[in-house]
C-alpha cells in the first residue's frame, strides 16, 4: 500500500460476517487497524481473534459494539445485510459526522435476488446519504466481488467500481481498494451507485444460468 | 452466424444514426435483410446506399420510413436518441405488435452525462414495455458498445448484456449479439435495464478521468 497518509483505522461494521471479514482480512494484511463491530461485542471479538489468528503475523484487529468501532476509527465500511442497513446507519450516525462511511450493501430483495429492486432513494447508498445528512461523505464499492476469495487470497477477478459524494472520498476508497489487492475505477458520483449495486443481481442471474459461480466484471479498454 | 431460424429481416430505426448506422453494417455483412428507418425517408434511402457500398458485395439494405421499416421487419432495433424514444414508439406500435424490439436507448440527461438519472419508469427500456404494451416483447442490448468500431470491423471490446421481458426474446436478442461479432450475455428481466442503461454514464466518466476513449465492460470468472 503506497500512501496511508491519514487513514489508520478501519472500522467494519457488520464484520462477523463473510463480507466484511474478507475486507477486514486484506486490509489488516496491509497494515491498517481494523475495528470489527458487531450488534453483538462478543461475536466481534470472536471474528477478531478468528482472522487473527489466520492472518499469523503482526496485525491490529480488535472486535466492539458497532457504535463504538464507528466512534474510534477514521474510515467506516458498513458491511450489514439490506434488512439492517438503515438501523444501522441510525445507530451509528453520530459517530460518524466528518467521516466517511463506505456502503458495500446491496439491496437484494429475496425471493426474486436475481431481478435489480432498488429502493426509493435510488440505491442503498443514497439512501445512506440521505439518513447521515451532509456533513458525512457517502462512498460505495465491493459489492460485485467474492469475499471468500478475499479471505483465501485468491484472485479475485472482479473490478471494483467506487461511486460517492466527493471526489475526494472516492479518492480515499480507491486507496482501500488498492490495499485489498483489487483494481478499482472512480465510478462518479453517488447517484450511479444502482449501477453497481444492480450488477449484482446481474452477475447472480449470469452465475446461476451459465453455472459459474464467481462472476464478476472487468473495465477494458483503458490503457 | 448458425441460427437465422426465423429472424431473417431487421428494422433499425433511427438507422441514419452512427448507432444504428454500425449494427445494420455487421448484421447485413451476417446475411440479413436490413431496414434502415428514419423519419425522412430520403435520408434512410442514403444511409442505405452508403452501406450497400461501404461493404461493397450483396447485401440487401434498403432505406423507409420508420413505421414502414417496423412494418415490414421481423425484429425491431430502436437506435434513436432519447429525446425521439417516446415519439418513435407511439409511431410505430401498431406496427410491431407480437414482434421483439430491442430498444438500445441510453436516457443520458445532458450536459450531465455522466450522471445515472434514469426516468420515472425504471429504465428507457421499462418506458418503451409501458408504451408498447403486454403483446410486444422488449428487450435493451448495445448500449454500451462503440459504434464506430462497429463500422471499422475493428475489436469492439465490450460485452453486450441482454436484458428483456422473456427469456425467448433475450435469446433471440442474443442471436443478434452474436451476428454482429459480439460477446453477449443473458442479464435478466427488463427491470434490470437500468443497470446496462446506467452503465454508459459509468463508462463515458471512466473515459473522462481516465483520457481513454473507449472503456467498456467484459464479464469475468464464466468458464
Amino acid at each position: 500500500m503506497s500512501d496511508q497518509s491519514w487513514i489508520l483505522s478501519i472500522a467494519v461494521l457488520g464484520g462477523t460476517g463473510k463480507e466484511g471479514k474478507g475486507l477486514a482480512y486484506r486490509w489488516a494484511k496491509a497494515g491498517y487497524r481494523i475495528l470489527i463491530g458487531s450488534r453483538v461485542p462478543e461475536k466481534a471479538e470472536a471474528a477478531a481473534a478468528e482472522l487473527l489468528k489466520l492472518i499469523g503475523e503482526k496485525a491490529e484487529i480488535v472486535g466492539m459494539s458497532n457504535l463504538e468501532a464507528a466512534r474510534q476509527a477514521e474510515i467506516v465500511v458498513l458491511t450489514v445485510p439490506y434488512i439492517a442497513h438503515r438501523d444501522t446507519l441510525e445507530m451509528v450516525k453520530v459517530a460518524v459526522a466528518g467521516k466517511i462511511v463506505v456502503d458495500v450493501t446491496v439491496p437484494l430483495v429475496p425471493p426474486k435476488v436475481t431481478k435489480v429492486q432498488m429502493p426509493p432513494a435510488g440505491s442503498a447508498a443514497q439512501e445512506a446519504h440521505e439518513i447521515l445528512g451532509e456533513n458525512v461523505q457517502v462512498t460505495s464499492a465491493f459489492q460485485n466481488i467474492s469475499h471468500e476469495r478475499l479471505l483465501r487470497d485468491e484472485e479475485v477477478g472482479c473490478d471494483v467500481l467506487v461511486t460517492g459524494t466527493s471526489k475526494e472520498a472516492r479518492a480515499e476508497t480507491l486507496k482501500l481498494v488498492a490495499a485489498a489487492g483489487l483494481t478499482g475505477w472512480d465510478a462518479g458520483p453517488i447517484e450511479n451507485s444502482m449501477v453497481v449495486e444492480g450488477m449484482t443481481s446481474v452477475l447472480i442471474g449470469i452465475n446461476k444460468q451459465y453455472g459459474s459461480t464467481n462472476a464478476g466484471i472487468r473495465i477494458a479498454g483503458v490503457i
